[in-house]
Formats: structure tokens, C-alpha cells, sequence
């Protein structure tokens, strides 16, 4: 039995929380599993460090930001070992690099390209448990890169995809992924199971635990993930190719963070779409949904939302292209959500977003627009009936009482 | 023009230090020099990091320590790179592992081996100002180690032999070698050159900026060494084989930290010496002065001096072993100063013993205990005499008018 656990920084941001999460690596080498263990800097360390930076350097070199913090992990996984000996668990910190972590020459967010075991196999088979630096690997030229968001949890599936590892978990200040954000949904519950897929739709809307590079990479690999929290006894969730709980819908998920932009009366020739998107693009404007219509004349309405922060950047773009684009007028909606739910199961029930539709309209919401794929419905809603929507999707689907709606079977 | 420069922690302690030393930095590769530069960890950070660790162990591995330690240089190397390039110079940090220095297996206190510069000649080529992590290097396993007290000059001297430079510069916050302890010695002078040797007597007695470890490897490899301050645009000492300045005394040093214990009585047969020393090192204690003189009844009498913490330990070990050594009785003096004066020029001057002794003589100070070397009279005297005897033997070979002396040439 192989493991890779993964804690993250504030699960070892100071000195009891270092032996908290010692104690736990040790109750699981009790069981005779073989472990290797990726950390996170300590704390606020990484932005006590860029803030360094910043005081010498407003824009600091990447390849130089990347030397700098990756001094962070390097220090948690020296502490860690000092704590595991203190505790009598055999133990050895490795860098990025002593890892075998070779990743491209990207600076501050570098992919792994490779991992070269050789040293971390030979330290397992002294019988110590190998305390890895995550977030970092080292170049072909040898430099030091870091991975960029997530890192860490990256760094801890690909070390479990290299090594072939049973399991790999990854520890964190949540117990779990939950159906919703449990702060808006007062039935959210934890999911014991979930798929890739479902677990990356959850993760774009922002309601996930995991960044999803690192679930991509689990996928990829076909790496069973838990995720689970560190300062709790919980059982976590479980993210693997097939979800066991078979249900329907997985989680709901909320984003205020959308804006509206409608084009309207835009000739209908071919072409159009590539001149508005594109016009966009090239300001580095990301779409998230887009929407056709017909309008009036013939002519077309396009619909489309961005990030709040990307409204008055998109407007202006579409302003200066007017005549390019060749449209009537736009307008805007600043305060709107999109409420997605999400689930495996919806592939082969035609019926869910139906139903989905007549909970909201049972509960007076208004729907602006939609979108759908293979596992997820998302509707554009008012901002004001976020949360209420949020509430009653969830009750709707996933209340206990409905957890095997016959309905869809 | 190859140079080698360090500054050292204090140098670099805070973001306007760091600048500032970038700044010296940027001058000397306007003069077209190609540079290295190694650097201490900032200020108290090896302290902090030290404490963070005896938190979670009261006696952590060395090998963590070191791991955990060699953060604190990096990213000195780190911040160092993005202040110069702020101002316009290419530079690149480089950790030890990087930078190609080898080292010994022995954690914490760790010799190096060799260094293969092939990464800094080409960083060198390229143009760059290269900075490299001092006080570490990687062991055959791929480990880090430490290389223990003065280690940034070493590392700054070890480069500079690797890399044939012209010059070795070391910054510090003093701004040279001075021929006594400005703050007992009123008439002390900064000296503008001292052979390897006279600054190997010098720092042993604890008046030395510089590590002995550093100056032996410069004496090794015939590295000039130049000592100058990072605040001041002072000239330094330069250290080399030959000093140019030859006068005959370079300086005055007094060591407080001695104890005298006196073993009376010992009987006058071979192999005594040999018991009474070998006991003291069995318990790992250092002796500084010997001296065997002939006692009452063809008996001998040994005096000694130790560290004053190894006083309490030297007393026990020796009445212990008072059967076996076989010997009247012990005094001892806890409170006794060594006065030296060294200087090459001394060899070849054989009046200059006795003219030390003139002087204090003159001055009513009372000589315990005398010990010679080539170039350098160590007299024992009491603790209160010192600082007094210390000017009056300064003023006597150092004072400005004093400087050629007739009398000895």
C-alpha cells in the first residue's frame, strides 16, 4: 500500500499544527503503508516572501520570484521531518529538485513534465516516510520553477501517478466537497463520491476544494483522490472515475462573479461571431456562456457573459469595433448569477433540466438565459434570487428525502 | 578582472540594505569586471529559522537543520538578483546544488570539495552578475549541507580559488583589520595589509573579522583577500602572502576568556605529559598555553590555560586521575588575560620579546606566563591589567611614531 497525502499551508502554519499533522502521517504509517507526503508553505509564508519582493522590486523577475518562494516548501518540509523524529517516525525532507520533479522551463506556473522516482523509491525502502517540497520542480536547464495555483495538490497527484500510488489525499481546512456551498445552502451536504468530470464542472464554478489542474491530472492518471480535512476525523470525499453513489445530481453551485452583455441587432452573415469574439480575445477578455438569437428583421441578438472585473473593458472593445461589428446597440447587466447543477447521472435522464426549470418557476425565480452540457444545466438568474434559487435547486435534487428520485431512473 | 565579493548578513538585512548593496554591486561591474557574488542569509533570519525548529525539537537533525538553514541564503540570492536588476545589471542567483559546490557529508559543519563552475562561468559568459548562496553546499547524496560558522567566507574564498579570480573581496560591517580592539586599544589603526599568517594569529585570538577556516583556504590557493566595511566607501585590509607594509609588529590582541590551572608537584618521568593531556582531551577539553617548568625536589610543575567554561570540567577530569597522574596538588586562576602581539616581521628580530617585556615592566604589569611562536609573544597577565597593558604595548610597537622603530632593524 502506497499513499500520498497532501497538507496544505494552513494545515501546518505554525509549530502545533506542524506536530497535529506529524502525529496524523504517523497514524498512518502505523499501518504499514508506505507514504509520501507534499506540503505546502507554511501560512501566509508565500505572501510574506512576494511582499519582500515587492519592496525591492515592483515586477520581479519570474525566474527569481520562483528561487525566492520556493524556499517556503522547502522549510515545511524540513520542519515536518524534525517533527516526525521527534515523534520517532523515520523521515526525509526532499526538495523539488532532490524529488526528481522535472518540469518545464515556465517560470511561476511551470507543468510537470516528469518525475524521476529514483530517490524518493529509495528512501521508501529505508523505511521512511519522504516529506516532498510541492509547488516546485526543477527545469532543464536547472532552475528552480514553481507550478502556480494549486501547485501543491498537483505536485501530489503526479508524484502518486509516478509512483503508482493506491490512494492519494489530499488534506485541507474543509472536510469534504459539498452538494453546495454550505454558507448559501442551508441542507448542503457532504458528497462521500464523485466523478472527475463532476468534480471539475464543480470546481470552473468555483465551489471546488481542488484545483483542477491537479483533478485533470487525476483523471489523466486514473488516481483515486480523497479529499479531507486536517484538523478533523472525517471521512472526505472520494473522487475516482465512477462515482458509487448513484445519484442524479451532484452539487449545485452559485457564481456572483458573472455580468451580461447583450449585442443587439447584429446582421445575420457569417463571420459575425468571429468578429465580436475575436475583438474580445485580442483584450484578453474571457466568455464564459454565449447565446444566439434571432431578433427582430432578421437580424441577430448576442448574448454573453465575462467576469464583473472585465465589464467596462468588454463595453469599451465593442464600443470602438461598433462599425466593424456592425450592430444596433448594446446593453448590459451587471448583477446577475449563474446557478449550475451538476451530475454524471444527467448524461442519460433527459428529464433533469425539465425539472430543474419547474423548481425555479415553482419558486417565482426568473430565468434569463441558458446553458447546458453533457453533466451540467447552468441558468442566468438575478443576483437578488441567487441564494433562494441556490436553496431550492438543492432541496429540489439533493434534500435526503429526494436522494433516488424515481422520476429520472 | 575576475571578482569575488560576500556580504554578509547585516549587509543585507532589510529591503534598503539589499539596495544598497546592489548598488555597490552595479559600480563594480561598471568597471567592466566580471562578478561573483556570494551572501550571507539576511540579518537574524538563520536565528528565526533556528528557533522555528527548536519549537517542534529541542534537538533536531542536522540534516533538516541544514535543509531548513539553506532557505535563508537563497533567498538572500533571490532578493539580491531582482534589486540589481532594478537598476539595469543582468544578474542571476544561484543556490549551492546550482552554483556546483560540493561538499562533505558531514551536516552543519560541512568542508568543500570541490566546485565545479561550468553553470557560474557560463552565467559569466552571458554577461551576468552571478550571486551564489553562501554557507552551503550539496553532499555526494544530493543532500544540502551547511558548512558551520564563517561559512559565506569560505564559500567566497572557495569560489575564488575555483574560479582563479584576481581579488577576493569580503563586506562586512567592520571596515578592516585593526592592529588592536578600537574599543579597549584608543590608539588603534586600521591596517592596510597583513600576511595570511599574522591574520591566522590575529582571528585566532578572537580579534579577526574573518573566519581562520576562510584565510587558511586563501593561504591554500595564495587568494588576495581584501576586508572592507558595506557602509563606507573605506579602503579595507588586504590579506596576501607578502605584506607590503613592513612594520614589525602588525597587531595587539587580548583573550579574556583564559583560565590558568597549575598541577604541582608532578613526578619527573616520561609519559607524564602524556597522561595529564591525554585525560583533558578524553573529555574533549582544549588547552591553549603549556608550560613545564622544575619544581621543588627534581618534581615538575605544568601550567596550563583552558577556556573559562571548561575550567569547572578541567578541575574534575584531573582529580580524577590525581592517582594515576600522581601529583601534590592543583591551583588554579580563573581570572588571567592573555596579551600577544603578532607580526611576521618578529622572525627575524629576536629583540622584540624583550622589548615587550621592557614595556610592561615599565608600566608595573606583572607577566604570570610566557609562550612564543614564530611571529607572535603571548604573555599571561592579570585580568585587570589588561586593557591597560593592551594600550601600553600597542603605544610601544603600534603608536604612529613608533611605526619604524630602529631599534629592531
Amino acid at each position: 500500500m502506497l499513499i500520498v497525502q497532501k497538507f496544505g499551508g494552513s494545515s501546518v502554519a505554525n509549530a502545533d499544527r506542524v506536530k497535529n499533522v506529524a502525529a496524523r502521517i504517523a497514524e498512518s504509517a502505523k499501518t504499514g503503508a508506505r507514504l509520501v507526503v507534499a506540503l505546502s508553505a507554511q501560512g501566509d509564508t508565500t505572501d510574506e516572501l512576494i511582499a519582500k519582493a515587492q519592496e525591492i522590486s515592483p515586477k520581479p523577475s519570474k525566474r527569481e520570484i520562483d528561487m525566492l518562494l520556493a524556499t517556503g516548501e522547502q522549510q515545511s518540509v524540513a520542519l515536518m521531518a524534525m517533527a516526525l523524529h521527534e515523534i520517532g517516525v523515520q523521515a526525509v525532507s526532499l526538495n523539488g529538485d532532490q524529488a526528481g520533479i522535472k518540469a518545464s522551463a515556465t517560470h511561476s506556473n511551470a507543468r510537470i513534465n516528469r518525475i524521476s522516482p529514483e530517490r524518493i523509491v529509495n528512501e521508501l525502502n529505508q523505511g521512511r516516510v519522504v516529506l516532498v517540497a510541492g509547488f516546485q520542480g526543477i527545469n532543464r536547464y536547472g532552475d528552480v520553477t514553481t507550478l502556480g495555483r494549486g501547485g501543491s495538490d498537483t505536485t501530489a497527484v503526479a508524484l502518486a501517478a509516478a509512483l503508482d500510488a493506491d490512494l492519494c489525499e489530499i488534506y485541507t481546512d474543509v472536510d469534504g466537497v459539498y452538494t453546495a456551498d454550505p454558507r448559501v445552502v442551508k441542507n448542503a451536504r457532504k458528497i462521500s463520491a464523485i466523478t472527475y468530470d463532476e468534480m471539475l464542472e464543480l470546481a470552473s464554478m468555483g465551489a471546488g476544494v481542488l484545483h483542477n489542474r491537479s483533478v485533470e491530472l487525476a483523471k489523466k492518471f486514473d488516481i483515486s483522490l480523497v479529499v479531507r480535512s486536517s484538523m478533523t476525523r472525517e471521512e472526505g470525499t472520494l473522487i475516482r472515475k465512477d462515482s458509487i453513489e448513484r445519484t442524479l445530481i451532484t452539487g449545485v453551485a452559485i457564481d456572483k462573479d458573472a455580468a451580461l452583455i447583450s449585442i443587439i441587432g447584429v446582421e445575420n452573415a457569417p463571420g459575425m461571431a468571429y468578429r465580436v469574439f475575436g475583438a474580445l480575445a485580442a483584450e484578453k477578455i474571457s466568455i464564459d456562456i454565449i447565446l444566439q438569437s434571432v431578433g427582430r428583421d432578421g437580424a441577430k441578438d448576442i448574448s454573453f457573459t465575462v467576469s464583473r472585473k472585465d465589464l467596462p473593458a468588454a463595453l469599451e472593445t465593442l464600443a470602438k469595433n461598433k462599425e466593424r461589428i456592425d450592430y444596433d446597440r448594446l446593453t448590459h447587466e451587471p448583477k446577475i448569477a449563474k446557478l449550475s447543477i451538476v451530475g454524471a447521472g444527467m448524461e442519460s435522464n433527459p428529464g433533469v433540466a425539465a425539472n430543474m426549470f419547474e423548481a425555479l418557476y415553482n419558486g417565482a425565480v426568473n430565468i434569463n438565459m441558458i446553458s447546458t452540457s453533457e453533466i451540467k444545466i447552468s441558468v442566468l438568474i438575478d443576483e437578488k434570487d441567487a441564494e433562494r434559487a441556490a436553496n431550492i435547486v438543492h432541496d429540489h435534487f439533493l434534500s435526503k428525502e429526494n436522494l433516488n428520485l424515481e422520476i429520472f431512473a
